[in-house]
């Protein structure tokens, strides 16, 4: 089977990053993944939710939105009274991937906000978010610990890395890192969330009208697997530069 | 190690079923796990949502929705402008569920809605209402069946039966089938939906704070094969009689 | 005249009680009139709303609410920003009820929401809430002062028992207690809300695109309070087992 | 017993009405009750709601709202999500009033919606929006015989009129009219609508943590037919100027 | 070119002014300009908004609104979540036009808002809210200072006097005040607000599908400031009264 | 006196312009003035709005918004019920902007929605907006140009172009193109929109607890002139290469 872009089963789309791509923020990543094109910024501020207020932790959270121009045709800006479910289902998705990561009590009572707004949508929004979301977050800590504000010079409050692709069966056959138009096609979709060291944070698989057996559960997984290494060493790579 | 209940640890709690609840809904089940109790109805309309109109087909969705008194303390109801984003997550995974399991071709151009409305929680509401959901969705079709109301009368719109789990990872072991307690402890919390016939419809696992291994995935994977093994064939006894 | 399910125009329908339906609200009751089903709940906060805080005295109040599955057609779920206008009186109507048989004052500082949900729909919701509320919020005071929780023990929150029924003229004809199917027809339709002792709480009659005579009043009031009487001892009775 | 600003119980606050206020509405009158003034203006449009389409009949509805500079201090203004449950049930009240004595066949296929604007609150808001709405809409009516607009020229839309008023009880003595500040230490408020012929259209008696007795109910009544009778009086007296 | 009504193209309508219209707010006028009729109340309430608590100053602002039997057809009423962008726009215009004004530490920690509700619309109603609203301000400052709630007797927190007017072309002409007819057909409209000291509040031309040149914008300038003169002198006169 | 960034009164700050940023909107521009970036997506739809429909013309809007990590600190994201007052003002002052030198007729039957998504914001984001967006637009026409989707393949939908800048007093001098820090300190802040022929648009000056003289009026509307004809031929450069 070839793939209609020519990629392997077990390949992943090319990627590219831009770091620092806006000033604002103190962590901001312009992260494209084939076409999907997402603006991850992690903000802070000195403040944690009112439920957090004196335990002497901090908190990591996101946000998700789609740009109106980033799809053909036109996605409806998602204001007023209705919000969206899959957006919500995203965003928190999101946060949870962070916090597995991240030591909140390491980082202080201070809160920080990574935005994921997707600038051009071609299939795995929510995946390159995750990968480019981490890059932010670690930029954003490290402006902390550069300024002397965390609570313990010498605690990491990022204990691993953490990176997602999704795979899935079209035709009968798993796919890594499936774009819109094989997304489109698929009988089930698999979201995988992984940490550096190749550890589960999260495992969402999905048949919409179809269902798949423990064998195809598992080389979805182990394609999700092998992703997800390449993309580990790729996010080490770059913020080692 | 000894669970608070008394129960093993791949041990179901206490299933009780009670068929024709109310009778305005084609299909309504009183359906308790434990202490978990939720209303299952299911409602049937002659139209389809607009983007389906003219297509041939039926739909099924499904709506999730928690008393205020089925906590305590009373949970306020979810009205006004903000929707839940839980409450979204878990009609949207009911509602796939479903559907994994229909025909919508064999349904014709009417709609179900199931409506799980929780009485009493003591953890495990979403697979509770998906494992009776699917029985309300069952006696739903049967009445069109009955009333000749179907396209086809030789076509089966249900093509399997559904049910639904939760396991976890308590201080590192794995138990089927958490309440409230338990969940709240749980490091890792996985809700698997499978078909009577065993095949996977949806596994979401999920660590908040924590991740797992894949021998962990593997270990809860097994126990929510059993314990949806015993819920199918409790629907199947259900519906025969 | 003959009503069409055989009763007499001064007849109730039949009553079922079931207390403690649910455990988690410290008063619970699954309160059904012929065929309209309510879960009366009663949940006890340990604050008051803002306007009363620091005055000593306690605060009652009601929501109400209709289960999709409890009507054919289903009926839509009351989400989003448009709170339905008929619900809204409805839920006042039962707070006032209440307070009008509570001494908030022997109360204490604290808050009892009483929740209404209509299972199922056949007529007069308004009033079996009442007087299911009623027996929902009997309990939840009794635990107060069980568990030692009232301000004064020798004080009686409660003053009196209240209960409510419908009245209406169908077909020139002064009818107790309708069901939907009399409901429709009826040209005036009238809700009355008594205490056991028999004063009035509230009387409101209205006529949609009709009027009523003095004479007709007169004789819908009259068949109003034999049938609140009948409520009042079953509710005496009920609560004295 | 005198009440404070001198009035006997029987006795109703000083009228005004100035007819046509505004141009563009087909009714419009300013009416004052004592200090109570409200601004109501009748409206036609070519169009029935929805759910009347294609049956031959018109539609009469009202809204009802206070102005923020109606009150001291400052009412804010009703925007957003949030809609009063008073204003609801106001408005309600009104447009059931004024079909009561419309025969909205005769109307056809038009829509009437009466707007009451409170410039001014003392109390009896809700009275004087109905006596004057009928007024408005008596005008609005007039109009549309004028331009030959009726579906037939013999028939008279308008089968009676309306007012109404408020009583209640004060320190035990029921009391005609009610202004802001005996409203306030009132123990039962009652609201009575009737035509001009003397039919009742709506009676609504409220006792907020207070009960009434069947002899308070007869001499509140008693009061209310009164005062709606020298309304009905004035009312027809302005028209036929 | 002669103007539908007769006037002179750098003529104003004829203003009507009533002083005191209703009494709970501490300044209220109906201001009239030709057909169009705008209630002005200024409401004093002793807070600021939370922004700038303890910082000394007060605060003045506005609200706008139309009535829906202010226009023909019926303008619906702007409830619920989607607030209109033009009401927006006029509102925060009327406010920066008072506080431009007024000396806002002199006001001492109080806040004023100014209703601004159009009971009646034949164009420029933006222009008459903020002639009209400025009368009601200055009677709430009054009532402040005779009441010695003002921080400092001898300053005076009016430091000026504000008016303003609309300009436009129409078939290529300055016209001086357009009402609605004029509104409709004019190329280019323009909101002038100035002080009774000739000085600039506010300028904004707009051309809706047109534009305009440098000597049509200075024309226009022209017209608008020989109006505010007018108005500036009216009010003047007005509050001496 | 010195710019704090070392520019003269009359100097823009460096423009930056990237053409085709995304591929899926039919125009789509990163546009930068200074450190203000904004993304420019000009997406047609084969529609137009329902009051517009059967009329042989098409429409041209515009949307805004600023990304949360635009700012230090972080905005909230506009979601939800309230939408804000400044918001609104500004997509409707770029939407009134491009339709001004748009032939509706021209266009056709289609709509065509420019988004500008605030990406990094240093003030005059609402300029940079009209500027940016002119040119999204102008690639978006063209695009149905070649389509051939035009109704009149003679006739020039755009028939000028557009750009705006805005003007202030600071310290009492006029300053052309203020960024964020010398917006703060401003009295007066003046947005000019022109057109490539050098006729005016909009121009909306206002005085935040501030007013201005004629004099100063005139020195801010030169400056504006200047810079926008600059904008203008940067814009022609930019769309001839």
């Amino acid at each position: 089977m070839t793939r209609h872009d020519g990629r392997l089963a077990d390949q992943l789309r090319p990627i590219s990053v831009q770091r620092g791509f806006t000033r604002h923020a103190e962590g901001s990543y312009l992260y494209s993944s084939g076409n999907t094109i997402v603006l991850c910024t992690a903000s802070i501020e000195p403040r944690v939710p009112p439920w957090l207020e004196g335990k002497g932790k901090g908190w990591v959270t996101a946000e998700y939105n789609m740009l109106p121009g980033s799809t053909r045709p036109r996605k409806p800006r998602d204001r007023g009274a209705k919000i969206d479910g899959r957006t919500t289902e995203i965003q928190r998705l999101i946060g949870r991937s962070l916090r597995a990561i991240v030591d909140l009590t390491a980082l202080g009572e201070q809160m920080i906000t990574v935005d994921c707004d997707v600038l051009q949508a071609d299939g795995g929004t929510r995946t390159a978010s995750i990968t480019g979301a981490y890059l932010a977050l670690h930029d954003a800590i490290e402006s902390l610990r550069q300024q002397d504000l965390l609570p313990n010079a010498d605690a990491a409050p990022i204990i691993d890395s953490v990176a997602a692709v999704s795979v899935g069966l079209v035709d009968g056959v798993a796919l890594l890192d499936l774009d819109y138009q094989e997304d489109l096609v698929a009988a089930v979709d698999m979201n995988v969330v992984m940490t550096g060291k190749g550890r589960f944070v999260e495992v969402q698989g999905t048949g919409e009208e179809a269902t798949f057996s423990e064998d195809e559960l598992h080389a979805l997984l182990g394609l999700a697997r092998g992703g997800i290494k390449s993309l580990s060493e790729l996010q080490q790579h770059e913020l080692s530069r």
